[in-house]
């Protein structure tokens, strides 16, 4: 039993190795990565791609993920509760609010954004569905490490990179923050990710009153603040959102 | 050796039947699915979930897909060269088209969509990158028919299942289907998938004339065919698109 679980555990390193840094690679890079004989690497490596996990460029010969991966993630997608019942309501939101809308869950050390509605205009955007976010920076991170104890103690363990000038690395000055967000019911991140952006996000309850993720907007800070506040009405939007998504996932009135 | 790829194997087969039918099952349900001790599945489904690629559901104690496959899959996507190579001129095919585009490359017995842009106009529409298609009775399913042997026997294989009145079952009209496609160098598919609905696809070739992929748009019946025929310009921006993704790829011009 012991051996089948390691040999699990491997593949699943090795998959997120893949999906790290350079993304194709070879035999003996995975094998040296993860410490293992060449022989084991590629049993584990063969079993993977006929099992569609990965696949191997043909004239390279160096691996990579696989198409299943794509297949099952979406699964998970069309399974997820949070997800389903807030497809409408973020829909509204990106119309209100004019800007686009993410809803994110606490996945490991961040946020994976597991819904994602374009901005309502013509412009080209790139959809995030699947994308990580850091917890410390993004209004969504500090949403669900004010809200959920696992995200907090992840977001305290974690290395806290500067991303821009603004920020808030620093342990005790990020906690005052997460007492404010937890004291007014909302995040922001102006400017502290991405140079010009800035995002509004609130905490979803379930009807145990469990944080189960947080919805937000995101925009040109020029859009989303006035006069160097952010916007109530955009503030207020959100908010409404949360609470719908909350309350259609049973959460009480009150 | 051998017995770690037997619990590889075990796992991926969790995985789709997660991914299938119910989605959220038992440890019993699984173990006789699977026809596994339960103490075994037991093993394999506590790993599985330590990697974050199934999740339990606290209340009911059943098992579903994990969040680390929606962040594996979409890198997937990120490191797909056709996809990426496609994402301009998808964009611009559904401008000139009016209608919503999908890219699709043969995985196990279907059709994977791994790039869907919107129809560009204000209505709601559900993403459905990750999702699979047939292979005998949709346009990028009938190209990829047409062109790559492998997809060719999965199709000759298959139970080609009737979805509407006009979907060709029966072998040797779906082989005529598959002449016509290679002797035109598009496949379409007129209500043979949904009732309604229209598709034209073309195939895509990279630089070794490998058929790599099929690029296509789907519509309203009404849009996409004008008394009876298929829009001949429609035809033609489809070709224009996969012929512009090929010489990306880096397909001969001849």
């Amino acid at each position: 039993m012991a051996r089948n679980i390691q040999s699990l555990e491997r593949a699943a390193a090795m998959l997120r190795l893949l999906a790290g840094g350079e993304r194709r690679l070879g035999l003996s890079d995975i094998a040296s990565a993860l410490g293992l004989a060449k022989g084991t690497a590629h049993g584990i490596l063969r079993t993977l791609q006929q099992e569609g996990f990965v696949e191997q460029e043909e004239t390279s010969g160096r691996y990579q993920l696989g198409a299943e991966l794509l297949r099952l993630g979406t699964t998970y997608l069309d399974v997820h509760e949070l997800r389903a019942r807030a497809l409408v309501w973020t829909d509204d939101l990106a119309r209100s609010s004019g800007e686009s809308v993410y809803l994110g869950v606490l996945h490991q050390q961040g946020v994976l954004i597991v819904h994602h509605v374009f901005r309502p205009d013509d412009s080209r955007q790139v959809l995030e569905i699947g994308a990580m976010q850091p917890l410390h920076s993004t209004a969504l991170g500090k949403v669900l490490s004010a809200y959920d104890p696992v995200a907090h103690s992840e977001a305290v363990e974690a290395d806290r990179k500067a991303f821009t000038d603004r920020t808030v690395c620093d342990l005790a000055p990020f906690e005052q923050i997460l007492d404010v967000t937890r004291a007014r019911g909302y995040a922001a991140d102006v400017e502290e990710t991405w140079e010009g952006v800035a995002s509004i996000a609130a905490p979803i309850h379930d009807r145990r009153r469990m944080p189960v993720g947080a919805v937000g907007i995101t925009g040109a800070v020029e859009r989303v603040c006035r006069d160097g506040e952010l916007r109530p009405e955009l503030i207020a939007a959100v908010r409404d959102c949360a609470r719908a998504v909350s309350r259609d996932l049973g959460a009480g009135r009150f």
